[in-house]
């Protein structure tokens, strides 16, 4: 049987750019020895978004049926959307011994958390508060009142900053992509993931 | 106050080559944002060696004295001989915010485990047994008993492997030192050694 592969979690608070960092960490995959799991959400499609590229854009009662059925590794409803991740794909890739790579919501993470322990959790943080208020304002998607509810949102995600391995700050996409490659190196290395291969490689298994 | 730095602690069995590749990852330290602070030993100079590069090549009586006087961060007597790290260096460097990186016996990198468990710890291992074997042969600077002596030694060191961070096997010495490398890049984003700096740059500090 092969070595169960590793669950890789980014994260973050809302309007912080995961997904233009989580886009730039794959446009060069060739290089990646992990693979991304396509979120499914009732949100609707912005411009520019593919139907089984950035998202799986499903209807509510589509989302609800999935959730009954326990088909959902982690979900959350956020601004009245439904966001989560699909189960089959993930469980199929980690157990043929593939790394996996979610971009989720920080609901959703924490859902994770408790179920995959040994997951790689990262955290993706604005420079500061007030450049996420600038972000979420030019994004133009959103009124006043949803902008404000998402502001004392990040306050307490950010403080959700210590349920996680590793936070990046996103002041640079290319730079914020290249920190999170390299966290994904480096963590292979851990004695924790590396040991228990290790000690078999040597014959000192019993 | 500057933010305390932190220290990096490079050990492996006797024979994994683990001088060779710390030579390696400061034969380029302009790149390095960490330093090295020099260990100090009663065994005698080998070719090449350089006193006060290489290490502290000091005299029994010297080292017991600095024991004595509480100026070790950490030493151990291997192969009749002692090796340990200065005190007084590694903690100008770390009150400076500056990391300190060490290249110690696994002994001593016990000891500062328990003096500092924020620390980074990295083991070197070879690629198998035989290969260990092979290579402490041909250093040639000890004869059979004495490498008896270390093969065992090292089987238990493998199993001390799991009171490390890390642990990076040295089947190429220029690979292993960059992902050493890697390692401590990535480690500066572990959320335990960043967050409370993170905290005060947002004025989350209470």
């Amino acid at each position: 049987m092969a070595k169960r592969g590793m669950l890789i979690v980014l994260s973050g608070p809302s309007g912080v750019g995961k997904g233009t960092v989580r886009k730039e960490i794959f446009s060069h995959d060739n290089n990646n020895k992990f693979h991304y799991s396509i979120s499914m959400t009732t949100r609707k499609m912005r411009p520019g978004e593919v139907n089984g590229k950035d998202y799986y854009f499903v209807s509510k009662e589509e989302f609800e049926k999935e959730i009954e059925n326990g088909g959902m590794l982690e979900y959350a409803k956020y601004v009245d959307n439904y966001y989560g991740t699909p189960l089959k794909y993930v469980n199929e890739m980690l157990d043929a011994g593939k790394d996996v790579f979610l971009e989720i919501e920080v609901n959703g993470a924490m859902q994770v958390r408790k179920k995959v322990p040994d997951g790689l959790f990262i955290f993706l943080t604005p420079p500061d508060l007030m450049e996420l208020r600038q972000r979420i304002i030019n994004r133009g998607t959103d009124d006043m009142e949803t902008i404000d509810k998402r502001m004392n949102k990040a306050v307490d995600e950010i403080e959700m900053m210590q349920n996680y391995d590793y936070a990046v700050v996103n002041d640079e996409v290319v730079k914020a992509a290249e920190k999170i490659k390299t966290i994904i190196r480096a963590e292979r290395w851990r004695v924790k993931r590396f040991l228990p291969d290790y000690r078999k490689q040597l014959g000192l298994e019993e």
